[in-house]
């Protein structure tokens, strides 16, 4: 049984089921999300469809594969038994959970309240719906200003930021032609002296530029103290406006994965041997952002993908009686997008680039990784729309 | 000022902001919806976006028209003002209104509480909702059937049943393999003894013909008595299990249109004269499913449009001191699908026309009718995936 169908899940339920394995394949929502382009749904670039594929559509492409939505509620690892929130309950001979993890609000006062997580969908169309709420305010006469203000200067800042400041310049005069330009901005808070800290100087410093470029405040060397409704604080005592503040810190377990009864190690992940199942039960397999291996990953979709095809080989090599092997990640390497043409790329081997041929390949590898033929021709025919086709044209609703 | 981004108040707009007249559009929704394939979204062919169109982007194409996001709460005829939700005020010089109407529960017992409209967007979303969350029981085992009845044997009846009958026939199966096909139904409930009743015989009894070859159920001549939360119940006391019910019967004014203080006629629409406007307040305008002419029209997208381009000219007349001219439907004829490749046609010279050439008449007029260039490609990738694509590709998720 494998409980999540992100892309940990998803690639552990795939492996076992070309295999020829029984897989139940359980999540709490209807559907698969293809996260790396959540912020482009929370810009109003994408529609909610378009970063996400039915669960049960996945379930259907093998005759062995039986899709289940609930939501995990507890494991019973002497049963072998998963209850779901609806109090139903699964036997597993092999588990894999890979059920994500959650906001990590590093216990900043006022930022669970006031600030906009953007981890799931949900966190992403509620993201849209508060700017857009807050600019039909602004129109109203009844909010004077509109600042946002990103914390966390990683990828999901830096692309959510890019993207938000380019609306700014070029879609908002059209579309909200009441709003002065002075009365909204965009900017990014980030603790250390630069922004994307996996990447090499010359890449930070090309992402900080572009960002720049397009109108991004930088706030470097400022650590959050606080998240108020309307500002965000600083711990040099100093204060940021905002008006809507997006939360691109970082993540971690839920607290109930505790009541799971498993060993835990950093940020309450779930301690997992080299060969990623929990040394007490090792029919228990955890892949994805939840898993706790001896060696620290990146919480990305390509360490994901690895280990939930590594779990699922696990499986298929216990059930044969064969031994486990230890899980080695295959880093490719890592990229990010700033805005219209701006990406910056490193792989693994030390090669970099940066500009318009990164952000080229930046769209052509996410297109190819999104599930299903009809999303990935959407896709496409957005990311056209909104960097080529006419300037109005850069919004999509669907609530 | 135009109130309702529908059919009529968007044709209102356009025809006054291209003669340069300073527009004001205003909707409680930050969309407009394209009502003809809202079945499309409550049975998951399509996402939310792509029936819908960001109302700030349509008004983004003129300089002179402004976009303001608000419920109309009152109009204040003698001061020239309308009242929006959040308690601000807009004046104007004329009014268009145009914000359409509401379901007509016909005063059927239980049916506001136990059935499922489908006439705005966040209707259809409703309905999807809510067929997903009964397969979903059926598979945990907590429910025993997913019985679908619609009430009502008009297009949008017509349309859902079809739709959902392919897909109770062919993806079911594949999605939701735990249920057997004894376990679920659609149902078309119908007072006449025919559908489609402003069609030709021919086309009724095709149309009727090509939903029985679906799979769906009719019962023709049975007038709905009453609405229960497991099944409708019929004026001759019998019972048709039901664990969704559509309804898809007809539409009146709201209540609240009687605190206007503007005259109202059947279905609580809005009196008007010939030229579409109120007599004791001729700069204001009625137009699309809210207006009440003279000669009554069918509550469609095309007498809307062609109401909405009127009722724009005439505003045009009247601020040039010129007299106002009767508005005369020009009929095109009517349509309405049943499902993959079946059609029915109606000219109004005649003209019939059904099967696949009608419903591929019937796609590229829809399509053609579309908002945006995105919107038409992406609903073009939709039909050909889900009528064309591989099987187990039907469905699409955006919640």
């Amino acid at each position: 049984m494998v409980v999540g169908a992100g892309f940990a899940g998803l690639a552990a339920a795939r492996t076992l089921a070309k295999a020829g394995a029984l897989v139940t394949l359980v999540d709490h929502n209807p559907y698969s999300t293809f996260q790396p382009l959540l912020y482009q749904v929370a810009t109003a670039g994408m529609s909610m469809s378009d970063v996400s594929y039915p669960v049960r559509t996945y379930a259907a492409k093998w005759p062995n594969v039986r899709a289940r939505r609930g939501a995990l509620s507890t494991v019973l690892p002497e049963k072998r038994r998963v209850e779901l929130g609806d109090g139903s309950t699964l036997d597993y001979d092999f588990l894999v959970l890979a059920t994500g993890v959650t906001t990590n609000w590093y216990d900043v006062p006022g930022a669970p309240e006031n600030a906009q997580p953007l981890y799931s969908l949900n966190d992403a169309a509620a993201l849209r719906r508060r700017l857009q709420h807050c600019l039909e305010e602004a129109v109203a006469g009844r909010r004077d200003s509109v600042h946002v203000v990103v914390v966390g200067g990683g990828s999901t800042g830096v692309e959510i930021a890019g993207t938000l400041a380019e609306l700014r310049r070029r879609t908002l005069p059209l579309t909200h032609p009441e709003i002065r330009p002075d009365q909204t901005s965009v900017t990014l808070v980030e603790r250390f002296d630069f922004v994307l800290s996996p990447y090499k100087p010359r890449l930070r410093n090309a992402a900080a530029a572009a960002l720049r470029k397009r109108g991004v405040r930088l706030r470097l060397g400022a650590t959050v103290a606080s998240v108020e409704p309307d500002a965000v604080g600083i711990v040099d005592g100093t204060h940021v406006p905002s008006d809507v503040t997006v939360w691109a810190l970082g993540v971690t377990a839920p607290a109930y994965v505790a009541e799971w009864g498993l060993p835990q190690t950093k940020g309450g992940r779930i301690r997992v041997t080299e060969a990623l199942n929990v040394p007490k039960h090792p029919e228990i397999f955890v892949a994805g952002d939840l898993a706790g291996p001896p060696e620290q990953l990146p919480q990305l979709a390509q360490p994901a993908i690895q280990m939930g095809e590594h779990v699922g080989k696990q499986i298929l090599a216990a059930a044969q009686g064969l031994p486990l092997r230890p899980f080695s990640y295959r880093d490719p390497g890592i990229m990010a997008t700033v805005g219209r043409a701006e990406a910056v790329l490193q792989l693994s081997n030390g090669l970099t680039m940066r500009g318009w041929p990164a952000w080229l390949v930046w769209i052509f590898i996410h297109v190819a990784y999104l599930l299903g033929g009809r999303n990935r021709i959407t896709v496409l025919v957005n990311f056209f729309w909104r960097y080529a086709g006419p300037r109005h044209a850069a919004t999509s609703v669907s609530q």
